[in-house]
């Protein structure tokens, strides 16, 4: 999946991150690679699963421990068609200090006006932090709530969209978002998009020709193709 | 434009910024991209716009949002004839902490003593901090007055200059600046170049043959060739 | 070895880092390359010592002038089966200021609860801070103790393991950590992974399927190739 | 000269810096390049300058306005047969703080103890900031003193050395040291290298051994032929 890609490219994801989309034609089911680092996923990795996260297909193919994540954020979020779980390196300070994490720049609006932390350790104490059975994932899917992202304490996060296209935007700008804000706060007391503002964007700063123009610029940034 | 390459392989800009210039023979139109990311702009990409931001020949082709930025500038600043629009990550946090962003080394001379910071919500209120409409183009050109550069607030800045070249190298350096003064600003007390210097610096740091071996330097370190 | 070269892809090591591996059929013997910087190491450089750090083939080429690390953690260590001594320039502040380096995400656990600081000073006084007598690895490996990593100070650290992918996978992480920890410090008071999720983790993310996903991406990331 | 493309390669210098050795068989004489950006320079840009900083053979090519500072270095110390002079981002922060810039690992010895700052203002007032004049180089000189490396205010810095590689040593290691100092001062009180231990590496550190290990290691990783 080029959106794979794209985050690997950009250090969104890592060895371990992870992106999905849900099925165009069902609903209740989901795309996700095989257990492979996003970098090099190629269109034969691609397996489905159910919102139970049982891959559909038996194989002897090793899958994703996480897949959890994906599987109960599509059904608790009818409005999600997409799901990346990063280890962006930038954001988690965020996640082990509470700091404010909400967008100072315009292009990172999706983030949203505030984004929930999700500490493991409230409900299932000590663990290896992975979300690996689904009662996790529903946890997480209701810590998310409505918003776009969440912070995973000692972890990473996750970022929803309503298209791929949406998530890799979301993604790339949380991530920038989270650069710019940790030197900010060095500098002194920080100016926030305000929630007129971040709500004015939503409005338009998705449109397909904005998504489409990054689209084009970090496809052609990619250094490596898989195939 | 070779200028856009510069600047996109050096950071200045993403995939949102853009760089125009004034007509060289009709100093009321502007040339600029047709809406495309700086890395891939090519010669064909170019189009003329009037300096009310109206493009002179009408085709299909989507055009930047923003060009109200241009035109208006190149209006109220006879003395401007190249103008970039950029999101560069360093100069962020200072468009929203209000922190001084002078010079701290001689290359940056061209940012000016001061940079005023334009701020779309005193007059526009909650916007998507877009520069959309010409009347916001003439509100920012009123704040960057005679000055080089302005900060935007939530959103990056322009930077101004009577040539391509002078405009590409004092965004370079305006970026340089921006991330070691925030590197010093977390050591101690700063000395920044005095206005003194700034001015001496004004008369000969602008030569040709400085540009020129910026120019031939930087040239040689693009990666991509958009052709 | 193309741990070597992972290594330096990924800055762990420089031009003066090294890795090595404990014999497989000789546990009293040890194989490291010949003085080289990892990033150039190709088998042909690979040569055996002793765990007195005495290469067993004598032959013109120079040595590591710091093998003595190798050797004597080697014999202190049965379960240690590779090592990697290295300058990580983001773990250098942690040994000079003595701040606590500890893990703050999951893939990180492997550091472990606490990472000694080995001050060359304490026994030796003044020296040029490299070991390169057998004394000298002999406290190194008294101060690493059972860790499975320890800092130096004022030069950088080794990182052990029972494999060599597992000092890969920890230097890599451990460098990670140590940049989004400091980061974190700069933003306020700092939540790192308990001891019980580390315990938890040391069950879990050390199998084979997670570090082969891990060595498959970076070996693909690998920009220049030896031979 | 490839120094030049190495120190280019690693941001020691960028379109403005350069590098310069004492002629091998006139001692007052020194070879620098013609006006050129140091990743570029080739054979054919090197030409042959008095200690008084005027070219030996008259042509019509650009020179560096700032050949200044090699000249008078050159006369003012006749154990120096190296020089380069730096804008690397890194240490401009400690000129403009004036920070103590002094080693925190053992292969950052060489930048010594204690490096002075050069303030051309205290002399020469409000200039550009450039050593455009032999008086300028003198005093530059007498500042730097019996030291190896000189911070300039606002501007960069000079490196100097017994020969070409150890130049570009110490320069490579300066950065590196300002970089992990910036992050370790954001951590808490820093142990510094003691003077015995600058001592005792000063012995040892230059061997050529380390310093070929480090130069084909460098060598190898410039992307760039500029040839």
């Amino acid at each position: 999946m080029p959106s794979d890609l794209v985050l690997a490219n950009r250090g969104v994801v890592d060895s371990f991150g992870h992106v999905s989309m849900r099925h165009p034609d069902r609903p209740d089911r989901y795309l996700l690679s095989r257990s492979r680092a996003p970098y090099l996923v190629v269109d034969a990795d691609i397996m489905e699963f159910t919102l139970e996260n049982e891959p559909v297909s038996h194989d002897e193919r090793a899958l994703y421990a996480e897949r959890a994540i994906h599987g109960r954020i599509y059904a608790a979020r009818p409005d999600v068609a997409a799901i990346c779980h990063k280890h962006a390196p930038a954001t988690i300070p965020f996640g082990v200090t509470g700091t404010d994490l909400r967008p100072i720049f315009h292009m990172a609006w999706a983030i949203g006006a505030s984004i929930p932390i999700w500490d493991i350790a409230d409900r299932f104490g000590d663990t290896n932090v992975l979300v690996t059975k689904n009662e996790m994932g529903d946890h997480l899917a209701h810590t998310l709530g409505s918003h776009r992202v969440a912070r995973m304490r000692g972890h990473g996060g996750v970022v929803t969209g309503a298209t791929l296209r949406e998530v890799v935007f979301t993604a790339v700008y949380l991530q920038a978002n989270a650069e710019s804000l940790t030197a900010a706060i060095g500098l002194g007391p920080v100016l926030y998009l305000s929630e007129g503002e971040i709500d004015a964007a939503s409005h338009t700063l998705f449109e397909p020709l904005l998504q489409n123009r990054a689209r084009e610029n970090w496809a052609a940034q990619i250094v490596f193709d898989a195939e």
